[in-house]
């Protein structure tokens, strides 16, 4: 399977570079039946649009989608959905002059290394437009899962080394819309938006945490061994630009913790078996338990930063200086939220299928419960 | 694609239960040419062996590996390479008592929503007896890979919240087979092994971190977008039985760092670009850089210890306690050393055909320069 | 896999109904550094466009193609090529009439079936309009297989009964697109020309065989067992609406021949190993002899006729008469040619790949010979 | 994806060559619940079997199968079934003489260019005991497709030139297993049979044509686009070896039909919508139409024969004469049949998972009719 598509039975392709024609996404699997319109897909494409707020890059896109298939009279067909936005404010003059200099933590050198040649304008096929596709994708995700009951939150739980408190769900699903942190702990929002502020006047950009919770997925939804739903997860997650690191439920915190602290003891509430507690995070063998799915990625601070960095002429074969100008948003973890819910969403949407309890071609049609009942 | 395969045009299928007959896996994509005997398998499986040390589960397996197909003449030919391992000392006794419980930790409940029946003598398909399969796989791919120079080495980082100090490659490289806890940090490693040994005799266990790194990876190897080189390996090392985390490079420390700290500058070392750190853990845009490619897992402490844990009898649908008495390993790390690697490898040997650095059929054929040189 | 992409290394994701907004495909794993334009896509969906002549449908559509993505100064990047059709004069007026009837021949009621919903109009996603995204995606392929002289050439080698003269490879080359039934015998031409008219005329359909050759594929292309060339190709090109039947080679002339005269012997022809005939079609074993490879496919008959036929109205559940009115084409042979060839050159673009015979990545590297060389 | 795998949800992988210790294969994605025991594979093993006959090789192959995984206390738990049977009378030293001699019509040349190092014992690979896996998993396809009240059947319906009467089903269910030729006429029966002992005599080999039909098939099972249900089959069927053609329904005589003859109009019958007709072989737009699927496939004289052939001596790079001893079936379809219908079992139970119409993971829970009934 080459790169650009994800998903086995509910699956994504991606196409599009950030100076190019227009990005966009096709999706392929989506059961026939589930009521869908362009605000659906744009309610999520505005979340992760530039120019929200003063912490964003300022390039002005509206990022208008527009549905160009596998919608009949208001409702899915079974057919291929496929999105497309134009790109409107493209700037590329930036970029001639840095042409052939490789930017320090970007895709530069390694698509020069692979492909021979590449689009140098705004990063090309890595720029962050790229995400765009996968916006429009996870929307119809979460509307399938919905159908469901299953719903996927994202915040930011770290921004610069400022950590939020730990915030319970109704309160994540309140707050986070409400500041251009998108920090479901108003107070820790505030400190992270001056530090976004005051790394940007210095040059500089900064990392963060983003926390991913998907809460009713039923138990016994999730291959075992190498399809694992934690695996496929981690490779969602870690398929987004800037993310070095993925956890799930108590993650890293586990490796210095005793079986006794870490296993979830079972119990029996409102007549079903749930744990006492979900260090798990959701995901025993691979398989959700019916508790909340919990992940955690790390993202990196953006690499663009105004300050001159060392780097290589490529051309040339010298070294020499760079400073980037383009348009960049001092932190990403804000913006990346939305990305992080769709590779989420989309991980649940297909693997809800792939196990029996979203039916493959049709949403009339439902599993029933077990026979013997 | 079920969930038993991983790969894509090299490939793994494991197979097999803890108290079934055999566990085994068939390896697809293997290219022709490669010298291989079971001595090769063995070594690998060795290492992953249960009964290496007193820090091991006493079930005594010799774990001896046959191969069934794809190499004649003692030379792989191009064909699925079959490999299996009888399974030997199997107790089952010690689950009939506890069928109905639903061990904490454990996929016995997730297993048992998702299928309805299971295996449940010594964990079934869920046990760490099915990472043989790719242990035995691993082997072949790490020697594919050092036909290209490509070495894969793991040691435990972390263990019962004891920090290594960081080694260079070279202590790694002697010092991580030379105590059972496979710690390259020699005295690290002594207080490693004292509180496994405590905490089994505490009727506990502990977790760890892994720390896996390959040496010699050109630059270019890796898809980008949902392929990336992070991402698959961030899916096969957290399909993994207890594995609760993956990172790379700096992976969660990235979080609070600044752009200008994390970007690794580029410079020219004997001719080649190469970059002065390597905080990117030698990926950059889902494409390796040349530099380590550095990855760590959180392993979670084993759940199966001595101390009683509430559960629920599933069959009566009852709250109750739980012994577990079967026999297992305090602490993973040090057995989850050569899975992890094997993983990595198995990553990387099918990236480096899939990008054209290992011909896909023929190893006496290899990719030339590029023709303009 | 969803049903709507195609290939491993080299592959192809179409979209769009015959009256939404727009067809398109995505190609995914096309090499760096191959020269593009939307001329060379133009030139073959000029082929399979309707209105060519007055045997095709009067549906007037320009079938113009614009790239979005995967190219940058006039070559490709070896990131997704998205390409785009807008429909222009889809009259869906004729359909709403016959909503609710099940047109004989055609995927009405399977649609209805599997997804409960359907897109009526013009056939929805199983019009003919589907092919224009294989078409397209067929051209990039064409390109490809040309840097490596690879060949792929389609006739009509029946045509309503009536049978072509075998004609070697330079009259079909030559003839073929001469004449409106794209047949490269231009006695049997005119024949099969008269024969549409009449059918037409009468209300009818016809149905015929298209042959496919490709020339200069080199020995060793393709996988054993289940990803055999033959098979493969047999899946590409009965994906096509219309056909009932592929064969290879003799193909069914095999079953009532002897071994002695089926079996193609070997010699050796300018220092080179060959067949004296080429009784396989260019295939053994499912990998590439050298020789040409010579597919057959079996087309029926247009199913819209504009006779009566019986059918159900589903929505009344109630046996009935349906005239379909819509614009058809009474034999569609002549512009299934561009499709097959498409999905020819689809298969052994992908498979050149996954055989080491085109670079992954990179047009400017390629295989080198042997080593020992 | 690599060759040896087929399927999506419902997969096998075989492995092993004619001279090696074993062949077998994996099966992942049967659902839990389905009773199964080595008898079940045994009796369809028993049917491919060599040595049934005086017309079959007389090689002598118990074909024992062991299952390794994937059952406890009787019934599948969703996990891989293993399946091994050990080659025993494997003599290989016909095949050292002719080591560097190309067989005209096997894959002794393509396996060399593709591979350089071939296993040329028995064919290796690309022997017809690679088939034994795909029947082993296509008696589980067949034991699960039996729950859904689906039934596949084969029969030769030619051989030699000699052609068989249409016979209505019943017959081919009584018939076929009662002759050494598998074909429901049993007059032609007679004369096949007589006309393979004089082939065989003659030192010649036969070929002929296969009929294999699915009854019981649901509407709606199937993939539109590029994974129709003719499409997999096609692929499924054209992969095994010997086969060089493939129809679906009235196959290569629909390119000389009318479109009224050829179309099958509806009608309802007991309340449900039929075709009157079936001609379409149970497949429009690629999606099962609930009438019985009928495929044919072209078998091949066996490559094999005694007589002389000329060929080429690969190492010397001379033309030589070859005489092959081995021992093989001088006509194959009476042994393609179990491995027709395997193929062909293997797709459906595949599709009928993807369609929803078999629950993926527990047989105890199966789709409900639609929600608004």
């Amino acid at each position: 399977m080459t790169g650009n598509t994800f998903g086995t039975l509910f699956r994504v392709t991606t196409w599009g570079e950030s100076h190019g024609v227009a990005v966009g996404s096709v999706v392929d699997g989506c059961p026939a039946g589930l009521e869908l319109s362009e605000t659906d897909i744009q309610r999520e494409l505005d979340r992760r649009r530039p120019g929200q707020s003063d912490l964003t890059t300022p390039r002005v896109e509206s990022d208008s989608v527009r549905i160009l298939s596998g919608i009949f009279q208001g409702v899915t067909t079974g057919t291929p959905i496929s999105m497309i936005v134009f790109n409107q404010d493209a700037d590329s003059s930036k970029y001639e002059r840095i042409a052939d200099l490789l930017r320090p933590g970007h895709a530069d050198y390694t698509y020069h290394e692979r492909y021979g040649v590449r689009d140098y304008r705004g990063g090309g096929r890595a720029s962050a437009r790229e995400t765009i596709g996968r916006v429009g994708a996870g929307a119809i995700a979460k509307k399938l899962l919905r159908t469901q009951s299953v719903e996927v939150l994202g915040h930011v739980a770290e921004l610069g080394g400022i950590k939020a408190e730990k915030t319970p769900i109704g309160e994540i699903r309140s707050n986070t819309e409400r500041n251009p942190v998108r920090c479901a702990d108003t107070d820790a929002a505030k400190l992270m938006h001056n530090a976004v502020i005051e790394a940007k006047e210095d040059g500089e950009s900064l990392g963060g945490i983003v926390e991913i919770i998907a809460i009713g997925v039923p138990p016994g939804v999730g291959e075992p061994v190498f399809k694992k739903l934690s695996a496929e997860l981690a490779a969602g997650l870690m398929s987004i630009g800037a993310v070095k690191g993925v956890e799930i439920g108590t993650g890293f915190k586990a490796a210095s913790m005793r079986g006794s602290e870490m296993n979830d003891p079972f119990e029996i509430r409102n007549g079903e078996i749930h744990t006492m507690t979900n260090n798990a995070g959701g995901i025993l063998g691979g398989i959700s338990t019916g508790e909340p799915i919990i992940t955690r990625i790390a993202v990196k601070p953006t690499p663009s930063i105004a300050k001159p960095q060392r780097t290589v002429n490529i051309k040339r074969m010298k070294e020499t200086d760079i400073i980037i100008e383009g348009r960049h948003d001092p932190a990403i973890p804000p913006r990346i939220v939305p990305v992080a819910e769709a590779m989420v969403a989309l991980v649940l949407a297909d693997h809800m299928i792939q196990s029996g309890f979203i039916h493959p071609t049709r949403l009339d049609r439902k599993p029933e419960k077990e026979r013997k009942e």
